[in-house]
């Protein structure tokens, strides 16, 4: 007993360390695929989101989304107090079925609250003004995120209503994706991104560092999802891992396939873009699937990737990371594939499809208001000049390569 | 019992992602020992090897390395049909003595598959067609690799003589390494690496990533060997990684030592190597090795690799990141090592010598067939005008670091 | 029983993984915060460190550090004799309460032993003799860190004082602090560094390395304070992880805000550092800190860092890294904060102060000693022309980036 309790926690604890890794994987994504001028900008809000994040969770995110909610209650919204006083069995095995103490649950769940922000990050690079941003992550993190995750996770409406998402490919990527949405299009496209309504590649500065990045994503995947399990029961958490990397390497191979078919060209960028989508696709249904599923869920979110990405492009949105791609497109496509392909009969179709709109309303609301607000009062994009010259400069006085000749664009 | 199965399967997942991380090691030792302009194609056929080697692994790897030879069977091949249809105590602890699940044991065998691929990659990288390298991993990774590795892992002809690897320094680096040999001398030195019969250092473009590699792979042969052992027994696997980790520092220690002795340099690059000669060194025997002997081991690795270095250079073969070197010497002396200092005494000498003859002879035929054929056909070296302008801009037409300013080289 | 044995094993041996992978999170912050000219001299002198700190510790740092003191000795020096043989108990449950295997624990505690000479490499970077850098740490490593350790960790006379350090905030940190400053002290400062008596910045050359290196060390700090509790116990390990983020995010974000206050800018580095500040703050005292108390004490290191860096500067030190406001100075608070702060009423004010004293002695001792007849004699400081030129380039004969185009300074 003390054993399985032990290991169940040693699991656990190991899984929030690779979740915590994956803000390394998203920083040097974002940072991989933008221009070096904007370096210090990118990687300082992802260090101010991580940190901000957890500390907010420790404030009131954990009990927003996990507020216990009564018997009969609506299940929207609800709130167990600030702070995070473990309750008298909390590090018991009586505590979450012996899957972990209460210090783990905290820490694990803080983990990932940060991530929907580093989604949107992003998205905005290059132009977004730090401070707005900052705003909008402690808003966006610190009461949005929880409180839409407890409709689901914390007992709340969508999950008496038998909406399944494992580990996030809605409550997460697309809570993420869906604000990513609307701050771009309220941001505007990057100077030069579209000459006489053609979409231009601006190329990131150091594709190295994105693939690393990707590398350390998918590893970091490893806890998100096994973690996700909430104990570390050998029969789900092992089935986890494998339809999770199967689908990261169909979502890969097919968004390269598809892509060289319509380029013609071996796109890396596209390659690990698809292993992203696959990832984000497998999340919402990874313990309910087989093996063959996942292969076919991630290679799904691989071609969608390529198509999301020049349809994006199409409709003239700016988004230089592909995060509304990866993390929303593949996020709903994940949740309603929980609908077809789940080995669970309790899963249906409409209940996921209620499910990601649920999602889709308090996200989209929520970050518009966020986002118009300021758009109307401080502004949120920077200055033409602060925009051509790089945000390091100006915002943090700082340079990312002093040593380094560089090219100016 | 359940909490032993459920620690047991737990180490085996970490395992399986430390290894899972190795690729990204690779990567990175890589592309640092080799020049920018060849960037995003050594990360291409990197990223490359891990998601189609996975697919592949699951199409029929898995069955081909273990397909459960009957009794009395000569033991070199046989298969277990397609896909991974878990047996019906797959997750019991029943299962492969209660050390893994099922699921887990595919993904970490999974895992080690690409790995003979990835040793290739690195000794043919800055000259070689991509189609042809990725027909290579194809047929490399997903047929002989596992058959090879049936004869030992998979209770074959060679396990019934008592030949022992314990984690692959014959089956995985050998593997790798015979490989390399081949398809070097099959492909030539790069332009300029050898003028007037002398080698010419061709330097790495970031030294800093080669050396992230080099300790970003030591972190995974943490899960690489440890994981070996196939359950968490505490004495065996805490064994295994005190004679891992100091076979590597030894192997480190006296390369750099030996190197400096011999060019009155502190040369990085090879204290690097011997890092990883150590390593692949006590691969074979990490689980029955003293303390004293793994220092030795690893020593003699490290010493290995500087004269294997040059002793590559002087019949000019071309081997830009030291993989036959490090892969196939080193792999071949730990593989003869264990039959001097196994302190299992069924481990002999004549044994080990005959695993690495017959692994010898499968690789040197398989891979000088494969890639003579489409040396004689489709061709398996770049144009002179793209190998001097970077495989990047020609065959993806895209550049690792578009904002700094470059050398020509 | 066997369960509970092999999952805290499993547990400790990744804490010994994770505070492995600490050495690239050194490395990259180290090299990140410097010149690219003596890239190859750092990344060297970090290899060095940690393959040689842990054959030293293989030969006699173990045995000198937990020797076994007899009862109603003094305490302060004993040794076990040289190797690692194990005791006859070493592999069972009986061992250690059964919280890991006699190999797990030398090689958890040989991954700590080299990370105070790694403190000092950073305070010393750029401007060191790299022959009297290595036989510093093949003193301090070798023998005055295992010495010092006994004192407390090694049950001797500061441990039978009721002295308290969790995980090392005094005896690795401030043992690294006190000999970093000690060298900066008789090193002088690097040219260019003071002009008219004002310090001038000398910026890092790649601040995305230097932001992974924090992100890694903070990934290895799950290790290094969650395996300080020397078995997976539940409760203690989550309290330490979720005591351990929380101070570094405090940390952080204190010192982000402090430095935005005194400087006008969003200052990167500092939050970087900040996050450290909070970590090495904690690490005296996470098992027994409330998260309330883990974030007023990383809170307070964070604001420490932020004026102990401009302190060190008016005193016309010059440590590039920030290594004595990091590891000495939060080292020092971190400790006294235990008599403050924890939860145990054992622990006293002023049982802490006597620790950091009997530490600051020894440390500034030896290390003074150390330096000072390599100064008299050898010399320990390159000549100006090496300096200007870059280590790289004399010391090694190698160029960290060959492919760029770099600004001279």
């Amino acid at each position: 007993m003390e054993g399985l309790f032990t290991a169940n926690n040693v699991w656990m604890m190991i899984c929030t360390a690779l979740v915590f890794f994956m803000h390394t994987g998203f920083a040097f994504l974002e940072i991989g695929l933008t221009r070096q001028k904007n370096t210090i900008n990118i990687l300082f809000k992802n260090i101010f989101i991580i940190t901000v994040g957890l500390l907010l969770y420790y404030i009131a995110g954990f009990n927003l989304m996990y507020p216990g909610f009564e018997e009969g209650a609506a299940g929207i919204f609800d709130f167990a107090g600030f702070g995070i006083a473990a309750p008298e069995n909390g590090m018991t095995p009586e505590y979450a079925d012996g899957g972990y103490t209460w210090w783990t649950d905290f820490l694990f769940q803080g983990m990932f609250a940060a991530t929907a922000a580093t989604i949107v990050s992003g998205a905005v690079a290059e132009r977004i003004k730090i401070g707005p941003f900052m705003v909008f992550t402690v808003l966006y993190v610190g009461i949005i995120y929880p409180i839409a995750g407890s409709w689901k996770w914390g007992g709340g409406f969508l999950d008496q209503l038998g909406f399944y998402d494992f580990a996030g490919s809605t409550l997460v990527h697309s809570v993420g994706g869906w604000a990513a949405l609307v701050a771009v299009w309220l941001l505007g496209a990057r100077i030069g991104k579209f000459k006489n309504g053609k979409a231009q590649a601006i190329p990131g500065h150091s594709i190295p560092m994105a693939t690393a990045g990707v590398l350390i994503l998918w590893l970091g995947w490893f806890g998100f999802n096994g973690g996700s399990v909430l104990s570390a029961d050998p029969e789900l958490t092992s089935l986890t891992l494998v339809t999770t990397c199967l689908a990261a390497a169909a979502g890969g191979v097919v968004a390269a396939f598809v892509s060289f078919i319509k380029y013609k060209n071996l796109d890396l960028t596209m390659f690990l873009n698809g292993i992203l989508g696959g990832l984000v696709g497998i999340t919402a249904g990874a313990d309910v699937m087989t093996p063959e599923s996942a292969i076919i869920i991630g290679g799904i979110a691989g071609a969608l990737i390529v198509f999301a990405v020049s349809f994006v492009d199409a409709i003239k949105l700016d988004d230089p990371v592909g995060a509304i791609a990866v993390h929303l497109v593949c996020g709903i496509w994940g949740t309603l594939a929980v609908g077809i392909f789940s080995t669970n009969p309790d899963h249906t179709f409409l209940a996921q499809l209620t499910g990601v709109a649920c999602y889709a309303a308090i996200c989209l609301v929520s970050s518009f208001l966020i986002f118009f607000v300021m758009k109307k009062t401080v502004g949120i994009r920077v200055s033409e000049k602060e925009e051509l010259e790089g945000l390091d400069a100006h915002e943090h006085g700082m340079d990312a390569y002093p040593d380094f000749r560089l090219n100016e664009h």
